[in-house]
Formats: C-alpha cells, structure tokens, sequence
C-alpha cells in the first residue's frame, strides 16, 4: 500500500494530544461562558436533507456543500439520459444528503420542527464541526469547529449588548488583550444606499463595501463603478469609507448623513440603544468600533452586525453574527427574530499561538507513572494503582518490564509529574522511591506520603 | 416547502438542551475516567480518504461506509461506459473520501503516519461521532458518538486488566448496578477449532458461535452443519456451548479440552494471567464472566477479546473491544500490538433512560432570570447582571417586556432557581424581590443577600 494513503484529506487534520489540550481550553471557557449568560446545549446531526441546506447560503455556498451518495446501488434510480445531462441532473438522483455548513440552518430548522415544545426566548448554544469545500489555505479548513450562541424569539436589542458582553468575557478568560468587537447594522447599510441614491443597488454595495479592509477604497470604488454607480453616487459614498470608530465620534455625521432615509435613521437607532445598553452592562473598555461599511456575506441578516478581530493576530475575523429576522421562514415558521454569534475555534487558536497564550502543563497527563521491577513488584504496583485511582489521583503503571531509562523518557514525554520506583526492597520496607520529574529530585514516601505529594503535583 | 424538509435524515437525531445534559454526563463520566488512566485525547477529521476506510470491516463494513462526492463537476473525469458499466466502475471516480465508520481504524491511520513522534505505548482517548449506512432499528443509529481508549506499542496484559478496571469505574461512576464484562480469547477459539478438528473452519465457527446467545445452541448447531461441519466435530463442540461463568468453574473443563491445542493453551494462559491481575487491581466483584463462545465480528482482533451488557438493559453490547497484534500492519508499520476498548455512549443512554439513572437538575439552566419592570429597572438589571456574572453566577435578563406570568413561566420550564423582580420600589429600597422557584417563596433581598442566595441554588 503506498504511503500517499496515509493522509488526511486535504484541508482536515489531526489533532494530536498536544493540540487537544489547547483546543480543549479554548473550548471549555467558551462554554462555561455560554452557560453562565443562560444558554442551553443543541446538538443537531451531522448530516442534514440537502432540501434542508440548498439554496441557503447563496449560489456559492451550493457549491462549498459536501454531498453525500445514497446508500445501495444508487444508479438504478437514475438512466443513461441523466447522466449525459451532467452534474446537476444526475447529482439529485444519487445524493439527497449533505454535511453541515454551519450551525445556524440546522437551529433554524430544529426550532421550526420543535415549535411547540421549545420555551421561547429560546437561547441555544452549539459546538460542532462544520465542513464546506473550500479551497484549503492558511486559517481556512474544510472540517472546522463554530461554537454558536443564538437568541430565537426576541427582537429585544438587550440580546445584541449580550453578545458584546459575552464576546468580552470569553476573550478575557483566554487572556486575549487586544481585539476589536466592529458592529454595523444593516439598516444603516440600507440607509447609506438610499442616500446616495442607490437603494436598489444594496446588495452590491454591501459586497463592495465589505472588502474596504482588503483592497482599500479606490478598488472599492472601481468595482463599484464597474457595477453600474455613477460619479454623483460613488462622491455621495466618499466620506463614509472613512467612518470607523466610537458612536460617541460618528454619531453626529451619521445622523446629518442619514436624516432622510427612514430605515437609515432606524438602524442608527438600535445602534445608540445597543451602544447604551452595553455601557451599563460591561465594565470598562467594550472593545466596540462603529464601522459603517462592515457588510457580512451572509444573506440572512438583518440587523446588528458583529465581526470580531485579533489586532495584529492575521487570522482574520475569529467570531461574527448578527441578527435575522425571518431565518425559520424558510422552514414554515414566520416573524421570529433571532440573534447570534459564531466564535471560530480553529482561529482563535491559531491567534493564541501565534501570541503564545496558552497557559502551561496543559496536557492533561497523568500525576504519577508505576515502574515494577519484578513481578512481586507488578502485583504491589496493581494494588497501589487501585489505591491512588480512588484517591481521584491519575496514574498509570508502565506496562512493560523495561530499564528505568524507558520508563523515565516516556514520563518526561508525556509531562507525567512524578515515577514511583517500586522493586523488592521498597516494597519490603514500605519506603516508596519517587522521583518528580521537574526537578528530578528522588525521595523516599511512605504510601501516604506518596498521596499526598501526589495531590499536590496533579495536574 | 413542504414540511416533509423539516425531518432530520432517517437514523440519525437532534439532542435538546434536556438531551444533551443527560448525553453530557455520560461523556465527562467516560472523560474523567480515561484521564484518571492515563490516556490522552485525539482527534481525527469526519472524512478519510476511501483508501484508508475501505477493506477494514469486511464486504459488508465496506457497504456500510457512507461516500462523499467529491467536489467540482466530477462526471467530467468520468465517461460514459464508466457509467453504464455501474455503481462498482463509477463511484471511485467521484468520490475519494468517506465518513468515518469507527474509530479505531483513523487512530491506526495516526499511529503509523506518527509514528516518529509518538511517545510508545501510546495510550489515547477519542470521543467523536462515526457514521454507518446501517438500516436503523432501536439502539442503531446512522451516527452515533463511541468513546474509545486505545493502548498502542505494548502486548502488556496490564492493558487488559486495566480495561476491565476501567470499565467497573465508568459503570461505577455512572451508577449501573448490573453488567457483565464478558471476556475470551482469540486463540482460544481458534483451540477449540483444532480440538474438534476443523481448524481451518475457525472464521465459519466464530460467526455462529456469536450468535448462541441470539439465536440458541440448536440453530447454531444446525448453521454450522450447512457450513459443512460434520456430526462428530459438532458432538465434540456441544459441551463447550454451555462454558460460560468465572474462570475458577471453566478452568479445569478448558484445561481438560484444549490439553492437546498449543494455540488454545497459550489463550487459556493469557487469560489466566489477565484474571489474576484484575483480582489485584479491582476491590470487590470484577463483574468478568468468561464466555468461550464469544467471538465478536471484527476481523482484526488476535488476543482477547470483551463485550460488556447490561442485565435487562434491553439494548445489547454497550462496550466491546479487545487486542489487535496488528492493526498498524495494514498503512506499513508492522508488529505494533495495541488493545482497546469502546463505549457506546448511544446505547448507555438507553439503558439509563431504562433505570432512570440520570441525576436530577442536571439541565444546566442559570441560577437567576432577572425581570425588569420598566426602562429605569432594565438599566439596574443590566448592572446587576454584571455583578451577578463577575461572581461566576449564570444568569440572564429577561429580554422582552411582558406580564410577570411570561417570564415566571419560561423560568419554570427552564429550571432556573430563582426570579429576581425589579421595578421602582425595589429600586428605590435597595431590596429586590426573589422569588424561590421550588418553592414558590417570595424574599426581599438586599443585593449581598441575593448574591450569597444565589451561590446556594446554583446549578
């Protein structure tokens, strides 16, 4: 068998223990969070009917699903004539299921299908992979894990200062300093279109304006130029390329630009409320920038929009979302706004490396490892396993008779804090030999002595 | 769209947030365990390339394997006779990967493409769905969650001692009173072939004996004939049928029986050997029953084998596994001995929901809903909810105005424990009104006394 088998498929990994400690930190504070703001598990399969995911997430994310062929002979279903139509023929015949894109339709559709039951305002968070087709390249993977929050069945604007809270506190706890939280709000993205005499032109204009970041205002303004905008319009659009920063500085423009479009001036609104909102709830600095021409792809939106940075973290955005007014519509269930956040794991720990976050003795390793001499020595070791495992101490016997040379470079690999020597004379005079690693100082414990050393170097 | 979209695909479920406590507990029981013995996490993507999935698990494991179309126009790489030639000649051509279908084979994949970093015996944990296009029943799912401990590099009996330990601590932990860990070895099953003479029959034997349990001794008895054993074999065969008990009562019998079957004494030994450290290292009963009939299907155990059932549990094996000498052998690195073993977390449910084992509370709700009577008291509240949240104590607000019944009742269904209510008055006095859901019991509480009220009904 060649070696070339032995790979992942592109654009998925391993984690290995190393890894899996790490990513298990990031996920457990972005948990205990959720939890304390209220949030209840889901989890939802990972397989979804395509008729549940096609035509979602816009053209493009039709072609990012991963399809998956009916089981049996599948081609029985189909003749000779499908084929020679091609892919978009024969794919439905031989593949009615598809892996999860994201985690927010498949919430959409268990809230639609479980109506009755749920307790509205229903607040459900969601740690799951998700898998799109993408073209792999650095921060960007075809398996990756979202950990979501969402709100369904409030358009109270109290749950938009929430997820600024609840984004500051995870980034706390993970001891990220410096992030920026940018929100936007579609209504103002609308407004902008109106004012400048464009509304029928919003969908384009978002795409634009989303890339400011990346390409920069001229680009921007080409491309707008290109989709049709007239020199009147796009001199309308100048100054607000510029506005990015507090409410507190762009309040004044914002209102003086927007004054005549309705829904311009309705999304300010929000916005000053939320901003309010979120002064009482967090304390001190909230991270939050105001950014005008912050778009997000997703179709869905319909309000507030967050994009959270790393400041010099070159990764991208780590977490968005924002709220959807009609996002179970599609699955028969009309006017039930909701609001959410998406916090991109495999990012975040790409940042914390790159900053070097991670706390130390993360592994996870055992406390102590067993070494028999002899098989009296092995049977010792049995017994004194029993004895540490109900003292909730973790240890593990080294399993093969072997010089102490093995043993010891296997405990120092594995970050295993403390080796317990045991052969005929320990065990005759009930003075264990421990070595702790760190510091390779070698005691002789008694068994109660042995747990309590253990106790104090567990990890 | 048609409400027959709202399903989820056949075989396979959503987990509500009740669910998924229940599902929760489960998962960090097993977690805390595997730690508590050494192992390390891992884990590996949902999609392996076809090549390392297929020919593991036998023809019919092969059918079983869900395939995923690769992305792009992949008829392009394909022609017309491919197509007519049938499902055999088309499918390698447009798809490569597959869904994982258990966990072991993935971690072998790891093991051998790491083997230089690896720190032998690698003693690693994985807790990851896998996918099978098996027709669903009760307790058999499309995708369902196994919860593997895998040691790797060693042929260590400890490991198999070690696993029966491991398995009394789980179902210790997880309060199931009443199991059996079935235990037999490989090559005594391969003895008794020798014994009664058909050793080249071993794999036709080891089929129907698995079923004895199922289907009783007489219609194995009778499959076997078909499969050509003759009637002395089958005479030679029938004492063994009934050897089932500890292995003080079988000891002499098998002794006896395999004297003259190298292979079948060196099976007897081992398992000897193994019994003799569970008594050292498990206090009380070690709920092992030695079963000479147990075979299990999987084609790449060599050594011993378990099978753990619940008594009454009404769901079959919810634990098996067992040694592999070479596993590794089949991605080029040879002679590497490993034994694991796999909880079915699925079926363990079952059988909880069956006892009603699961601890009450467990839902996870916030300790306090906070309710906000007008604009002034939603201000307060989102202060309060701060401080509340500083000291680790989940709650929420609210978020909509409504009636008191409304948020009373969503705290109700929720099992949040206590109802904070603000208006004016409260305000004004400093002492808010608690309400003990429990109970019903209406408090007037100072900001500290909440606090300290709180921290004692915390979920």
């Amino acid at each position: 068998m060649s070696s070339t088998h032995l790979g992942t498929p592109k654009g998925t990994r391993d984690f290995g223990p190393q890894t899996m400690a790490k990513r298990q930190h990031i996920f457990q504070n972005i948990q205990t969070v959720f939890k304390k703001f209220g949030f209840l598990p889901l989890e939802t399969p990972s397989m979804e009917n395509l008729s549940v995911l096609t035509g979602k997430y816009g053209d493009e994310g039709d072609q990012l699903l991963y399809k998956i062929l009916d089981s049996g002979d599948y081609l029985k279903r189909t003749t000779v004539e499908d084929y020679q139509q091609g892919y978009s023929k024969l794919m439905p015949k031989i593949a009615s299921k598809g892996l999860r894109y994201d985690l927010t339709v498949p919430f959409a559709r268990y809230v639609a299908m479980n109506r009755h039951e749920i307790n509205f305002p229903f607040k459900r968070y969601q740690m799951q992979p998700v898998w799109r087709a993408d073209r792999p390249q650095k921060g960007r993977y075809r398996e990756f894990y979202q950990c979501d929050a969402d709100v369904i069945g409030t358009s109270s604007l109290i749950c938009e200062a929430e997820i600024v809270a609840r984004i500051n506190e995870v980034f706390s706890k993970l001891r990220i300093p410096d992030f920026t939280i940018q929100i936007n709000h579609r209504k103002i993205l609308a407004g902008i279109a109106e004012v400048i005499g464009a509304p029928e032109m919003l969908p384009e204009l978002a795409t634009s304006l989303d890339k400011l970041e990346k390409i920069g205002s001229e680009k921007v303004l080409l491309e707008l130029n290109n989709k049709g905008f007239d020199q009147q319009q796009l001199d309308a659009l100048l100054p607000v390329l510029d506005w990015k920063g507090s409410l507190d500085t762009l309040q004044h423009k914002l209102r003086d630009f927007l004054s005549d479009s309705e829904i311009g001036m309705a999304g300010l609104l929000e916005i000053e409320t939320i901003v309010d909102y979120i002064s009482k709830l967090v304390d001190g600095d909230s991270n939050v920038t105001l950014n005008v021409t912050l778009a997000r792809g997703l179709t869905y939106y319909t309000g507030t929009i967050f994009e959270v940075s790393v400041n010099n973290g070159q990764v991208g955005s780590v977490c968005g979302g924002g709220r959807y007014d009609d996002l179970t519509g599609i699955f028969g269930l009309p006017d039930v706004s909701g609001v959410g956040i998406s916090f991109g794991v495999d990012r975040i720990y790409d940042v914390m490396e790159h900053f070097d976050l991670f706390p130390e003795g993360q592994v996870g390793a055992s406390t102590a490892l067993l070494v028999a001499m002899d098989e009296d020595s092995r049977n010792y070791a049995l017994k004194l396993l029993s004895n540490l495992r109900s003292r909730e101490i973790s240890c593990e016997l080294y399993p093969d008779r072997a010089k102490l040379k093995k043993p010891l470079g296997y405990a120092n690999k594995k970050g295993i804090a403390m080796v317990v020597l045991l052969g005929p004379e320990e065990i005759e005079s009930g003075k264990l030999t421990v070595k702790i690693m760190a510091t390779g100082e070698q005691q002789q414990l008694s068994e109660e002595q042995l747990f309590d050393q253990a106790l104090k170097n567990a990890n």
